[in-house]
């Protein structure tokens, strides 16, 4: 079968940052899917794994990544209970296993959902990872629910990229929370509001800007972007007994103890938390799956593909990485084989 | 009437650390409550804000510390509604405001509960600043609940002092959690058993003490002593997904960013902060307070009361900071008056 890898750490602009090669097709066993992967999408988790993991050493065998598909469960594993041969699932995998970049993919049933059926492969594709992202901070994490939090005020830093895009609609729809987000270029500035946001405001001059919309502080500050550059912002805006989570990876330390005259609350978000530790609740994320699967096919949350390229090549996945990094992609780019 | 206050943030050992003097009875207007004092107890925030708060000037005026009392409401402002002249209240206070240690005192009645009915006015007097403490973390901050959590593990970081001691009481009565607590001294040890403590270890060599009690790792952690000392081991010992709760107040930064791969949260609590920002929950406490006294009269949680000194004089209450200051009280210190 084919797969996309790369044997060193090199800038995407070099042929060689992603190669493509030939491998058997591994055999699933346990708890374990073979999957015919269909589409995948790219995140930014993919690009920093590549300009990252393999800097100091070459590796014979190259690297698989990438983490979000929607594919065909070709075989399962004997204790397989979820799914059949023939079931069209999506998932965002497993950190720690070969990715998504290839034709066929193992990945353990317990993080595998339903596949939506009112969306297109592409549309699906873009899904997974974002959405399990946004769902786990908002519910799994900071507790938030309709009952206890709508009406209250959430600024989400970073709402037109693919977690942000998610995490807006999220946010709105299913918590009835007053939505603010940055973006600042007229183009994501639309994206957003076409997610439903209810105010968008520029990223710089934070504090300002906040004010400026009419609000003192806030209940909830959701960072897609980086926690170094907006910490002493949202220490300002953050209300007493508030909730900040995050997701970025800070090059710097934050100073934690500036939230604790307001008793504030802090969250990390990492979606692979649950298959790296094997944890007991691991199932959890083929629950999520599921359940934003039905939100895609009631129309409840939309799907946030904005770029599909076609044909699983490296010179494909260098275009994807390539625009990805550039910082500016709105919404989700999707690679359909 | 009498009150205790300092001019200067005076070492304990000077006789003019605190000094008595004479001023006129205050008068509640709007929700204030004016209380008689009967009994208070001292907390390590008396101290700090003792040698700190006026370290680089001197008042005219002698400044009043102390959160902790029981007394009999004298009289109410026109705009309170849950007291009456006669009640029977305990409560912490308010941090931006004059203490506890007068004879009289202003609190707002969203602060103040039923003084329980089953105790001494020192038992009594014992509570009100560590149970809310205690309270607000376990529920309010952490979210913690019998129906989601019992069963699970909490680690409590101190637990012979005063909101260690409620602390461990309402994570075993009110949760159902298995308590594993700090205490390096036999007789303090000893106090942790019979506040309910399911094993108490040594707090050096934390990491081998909890692994050597049968625990690989826990979901809860409590600190209230110092982030600093404990931060790499709590790093290590916390599950993924796990909660870390602090009240202390740490000298260095703590690197936030060491928690993110395993997903936790961290939150910080001070009992002020309702008060201090008048939040819209502000009443909150009252009701927590009333809980407090209810579990407190029908023997669900007990007194931590160790110790107390008789008078309200300036001389006694050096002798109560002295004894705080050294850092090995037990349980809680209660000046009667």
């Amino acid at each position: 079968m084919k797969a996309i890898g790369f044997k060193k750490s090199l800038p995407i602009s070099d042929p060689e940052s992603f190669i493509e090669f030939e491998t058997d097709k591994p055999k699933p066993t346990g708890k374990e899917l073979l999957v015919k992967v269909e589409a995948i999408s790219v995140n930014p988790v993919d690009y920093k794994i590549r300009q990252n993991s393999l800097k100091d050493k070459t590796q014979n065998e190259p690297k698989v990544i990438g983490w979000d598909a929607v594919g065909i469960v070709e075989e399962v594993g004997n204790e397989v209970v979820l799914f059949k041969k023939g079931n069209k699932v999506f998932y965002a995998g497993d950190i720690t296993k070969p990715g998504s970049n290839q034709e066929y993919q193992i990945v353990d049933e317990r993080i595998v959902g339903f596949a939506p059926k009112n969306l297109t492969i592409e549309e699906a594709a873009a899904m997974p990872l974002t959405a399990l992202t946004a769902y786990e901070i908002l519910f799994d994490r900071m507790g938030l629910s309709k009952e206890e939090d709508a009406g209250k005020s959430v600024l989400i830093i970073g709402g037109a990229g693919g977690v942000g895009s998610i995490a807006i609609q999220m946010a709105k729809k299913l918590l009835g929370l007053t939505v603010i987000t940055t973006a600042s270029r007229p183009e994501t500035a639309e994206w957003c509001q076409k997610m439903g946001a209810d105010i968008v405001i520029n990223h710089a001059n934070l504090i300002q800007e906040v004010h400026h919309a009419g609000f003192e502080n806030i209940d909830f500050i959701v960072d897609f972007v980086d926690l170094n550059q907006y910490w002493d912002a949202l220490v300002t805006l953050i209300k007493p007994q508030g909730k900040i989570a995050s997701i970025s990876d800070p090059v710097h330390p934050v100073d934690l103890r500036q939230l604790k005259g307001k008793s504030v609350s802090f969250y990390w978000e990492l979606m692979f938390t649950r298959a790296m530790f094997q944890t007991d609740d691991m199932i959890r994320q083929h629950e999520i799956l599921n359940t934003i699967s039905d939100l895609l096919d009631k129309d409840i949350i939309k799907s946030t593909l904005n770029n599909t390229i076609n044909g699983l090549s490296s010179e494909n996945l260098r275009k994807a990485h390539q625009q990805l990094e550039s910082g500016k992609t709105i919404g989700k780019l999707v690679l359909k084989f």
